[in-house]
């Protein structure tokens, strides 16, 4: 059983990585780190998992068990996953870090869209990026992980294949994505209390969020080109689930058969992308809880427009579930591995 | 005090214009309908009007005091709207009809969108399309108002002056709209059961939504082309409310003072119109329960597309508001009379 | 125009006043405080009321304007209360407490369920309980009103009755009431925070309610006798509302047909009690946005219990619609003044 | 692998065996009927299950696989199954029935609390009542179950021991109930409508629930004297979870270690209860998507009232959850098998 670590193990992303780890059949939870709730044990702080997770949480400066862990994933926000990380990699165990601190090889990018002057650039370069359908063989060598985002993760799956076979214009993209509230974090403040927050939706960061220099660097590597989207985040007032539509032109002459011939291709035996065809459309619910990422897209003859859409839980594909699709990919086991027992979990 | 009749009563829009006009200090609330209800009085069928509103439900064809009323709505589902308001009309009494049924010009498209044939043609050509700030004239000379659809009046009223001055493209429209579940009606389906609809988020009708032809046919109006937009149509999981997203292209040269300046000078004095200047953002909170419709931009310099966001009540100013706001127009009162009343009604 | 204030103007109750004040016909709102606001104008921080109410915010120990108000209202939370009520009162100006500061009559109470010693015993003989179904006539003459509290007068409106004709054993009181978020108040925490709070219910503060003390003393009041019921707070995953269960013991020989009598003779004429008689059962969504009070029992032949459900707005009937009530009785106007154009606000 | 079928697999508590029993290490899915989904796949009906579970959907009436079963579950609407489990017993396999129609031992009472006449009433003398924590025995020698009821399971968990202990007043026993929306299965009606239940609370069913006389009856069975109890069932804004609370009367001399001691002693090594000490107190979150039940009291010393809550998944160990734990128990297999692996499926 491979040892494993979670730093940050409180937050929803750390939380989710406990319950999946929980039930993997090859490794064993070892040490949980929390920096709110030290002293405490997991299941007092998540009392859903009284019985079933008992471990300490531990300050991560003051953990012992680290180093003796055989596998480290990061649950930390962003800001201080880039204080710690390079403490973790310094033990020599693998790193999946699950924050946005080491996906943007453009270190200046972190002080426009971040807002923090990024001092360890040379990480930047030692990162893999950490999306499974576009890079498996990377993400098998490599041993320090920055595991996606989730509004990338949604909109780098549909929009990959696309890209990477020149079926669309990589100059007119715009995704209107839409989140659940878990994934503003654990973290109580107005805006996602409950009272203002239940029966409300608004957009957020328009034109400022940080998912999109991610969105923009990954996108341009699977077309070998610069490219800028529109990219623009709404609150749904739901726990948990994101959807994305993007809105595309596809190139002349290619029609509907053509773009489901690319993503068939693209696809085939991929053990987390379902392709719905219509009259089908992905609903949020159809992934909850599951690693899943549902596509499907509409030619619009009207107006010439490509409409794709898509869905993944944003704790599991867009995040932890993800992180350990990647663990399982670095120790060469089956990818599906502790993940296939992820069912969906909604009544409906 | 005029006498007025609510055809329809018991569907959401009915029972918010109940609301409205049983408020409203120049009207009286005198003959109700419903096909569903009748028999029972309005209170049974909606508890909250216990002692407030306690009219009779009567069948539309049954009805008397339809004859003796002076005004009339119509709040019929579209399709059973076509049947039945010729002979609201022939009452002689001006009539604000709610459905979709009369709003479109060209009465080919209703085969298309609608699903059936449109066999009251002349009557599309005798309605007035009753969006005041941009047919106000119009609507106070016309017997016969078809009010706008809930998304249509989201849409309309942030991109009718951007395309009447002519400082955006109108081939480079997209519409991404969320609407809350009322938006559905009040018959109970699947799809509407709480089980399947709390915590899930879903697009519907893509490409296919029968909103669209409505859009197209008002926007050309306004800028004297044709013109053909993407639209999109979400639930969201909560009872009221719609947000709309809208990407844009602005003509060359066209900066955020002139994007303003266009806002400004067309809604000077509009009582309805509330403009939001960066950092602020409109939730669908904001206009919850109100005759508002609230708008903001933002020009994304860097991809340079224009990003406009409004949010309305789809029950009040994208229907039964905007209804009693046309009936004060038609009647020569102060438009906002019995509207400035509803305050907006949530908590939060 | 009455002049009035209200102190702590940015919490939900407070709020809630300066919405149905800004709609009351013989006031006018003049003066706005915040401690955490001040500064800004009321409009932003709740954007709802942009072009509604946009007075500005001051703190409290800065306001001048009121002094030259004619009526205060003060919804600041219970401990400031106690530091700030005093100084409102020797203004001279009538005062409205929302508060629980001044409600309980025994000092020492206040230590045991507050947590706090109560320093100014003197004003808590001074201020009169503002239950007007109960006390009207103590209200008209009162100028420092102890506003009830949300689960209190949901409790005490039915209750109040049975006792008062001692159709009842006061010694079997079990009161299980549910409430909606709201009434934790605006300040941000953890349960509260929505992906905690959405999709959950519990209970809380079991056997150690704030409002217990409350219930008992008043439920004493009206029947001439110390007495102690069992009451249970829960947490409803819904904004506003409160609904409570109550089981009893009838005295012998009485039946449902005298229960109804004991109702209908209390209550007739009461604008805002609404009695529901067998199949209507209670729901918060009848009273959403109102200030009524509904109301139904049934009594269970099987198990000899009396059953009794309330229902009430938290912010309205439970807050600041009394409160407005409570204003409109001590200025001598009609009771509803103000309050009945408080519609029902939610679509169904 | 045992092969199993699921006899009306497309209602919620049909869904939930299909989902638990997918993952089931010693079983295999065999075979689903639907009697209203016929003829499509189970994952064309739920599409969370894609690529998971895609058997076809057959009518019970047609479908040949259920002789080949070696386990069936029955998951039909009660009426429905009074009709059709005769069949399925015929066919000799052991069957769970997760419907009431076999739970009451008495079938008068099914005229009175369900509004039909039993006809099968030496079926209800063959039934075991499937409430492993108080049966296990009879249920291991079974080959008929009738699976508890999701109120009555939150019930008599709490309640049983207490009783068998004569530690409380088997007369003076108060639950007031609080279930989520899919308790009331799937089919779209108007109380469940999303704009209806949203953002509302109610009671229904007062002193009438089905759900009482089952109560009843196995209390009685557990302290061996006839008793009734007074039953409140309520409507909670969200999909999952019950959570009771309990008003008692504890004898004489019982003090909460006495208590503590009857609760630990009769669940000691009890897989699915768990106990919560002071300050803890349950939420339906905590056992989401699991089949804990967990359990707490406090003992109030004011008013001298016991007052216990519990709370479970109403599909879980309110439903599937508990007949596949009988599953386990009748097939002589370890009682977690399958069971474990369900975590805890919230965020939070």
């Amino acid at each position: 059983m491979l040892k494993v670590a979670v730093v940050g193990a409180t937050g929803y992303t750390g939380r989710e990585l406990v319950q999946i780890l929980a039930c993997h059949p090859k490794v064993r939870l070892f040490c949980l780190t929390s920096e709110s709730s030290a002293g405490l044990r997991f299941d007092q702080v998540y009392p859903q998992f009284r019985s079933l997770v008992e471990l300490p949480l531990e300050k991560l400066t003051e953990v012992e068990a680290l180093a003796e862990s055989d596998f480290i994933f990061s649950a930390l926000p962003h800001g201080l996953s880039l204080e710690m990380v390079p403490a973790l990699l310094a033990t020599g165990r693998p790193v999946v870090d699950l924050s946005g601190d080491f996906r943007l090889k453009d270190g200046e990018l972190y002080r426009q869209w971040y807002g923090y002057n990024h001092d360890c650039r040379e990480l930047l370069a030692a990162s893999t990026y950490g999306l499974p359908e576009f890079n498996r063989e990377a993400i098998g060598k490599s041993r320090f992980i920055a595991n996606p985002g989730c509004y990338p993760t949604s909109v780098l799956l549909p929009l990959g294949p696309l890209l990477r076979e020149g079926v669309i214009d990589p100059d007119e993209i715009v995704i209107d994505a839409k989140s659940g509230v878990s994934g503003a974090g654990r973290q109580a403040k107005l805006p996602f209390h409950f009272p203002e927050c239940a029966e409300n939706f608004k957009a957020y960061k328009v034109a400022e969020h940080q998912h999109t220099p991610e969105i923009e660097q990954e996108l341009a590597a699977i077309c070998n080109r610069p490219l800028r989207v529109a990219f623009t985040a709404h609150l749904v007032p739901m726990v948990r689930g994101i959807l994305s539509t993007i809105y595309l032109r596809a190139v002349s002459g290619t029609g509907e058969q053509d773009l489901w011939a690319v993503y068939d291709r693209h696809f085939a035996g991929e053990p987390f992308i379902r392709l719905l065809r219509p009259p089908e459309l992905p609903e949020t619910k159809f992934v909850s809880g599951s690693n899943f990422c549902d596509i499907t897209f509409r030619l619009d003859r009207r107006t010439g427009r490509l409409i794709v859409i898509s869905v993944i839980d944003n704790l599991v594909k867009g995040a932890a579930g993800q992180a350990v699709q990647n663990m399982n990919i670095m120790q060469g086991w089956p990818e599906e591995t502790g993940l296939k027992g992820v069912m969906p979990d909604e009544v409906s």
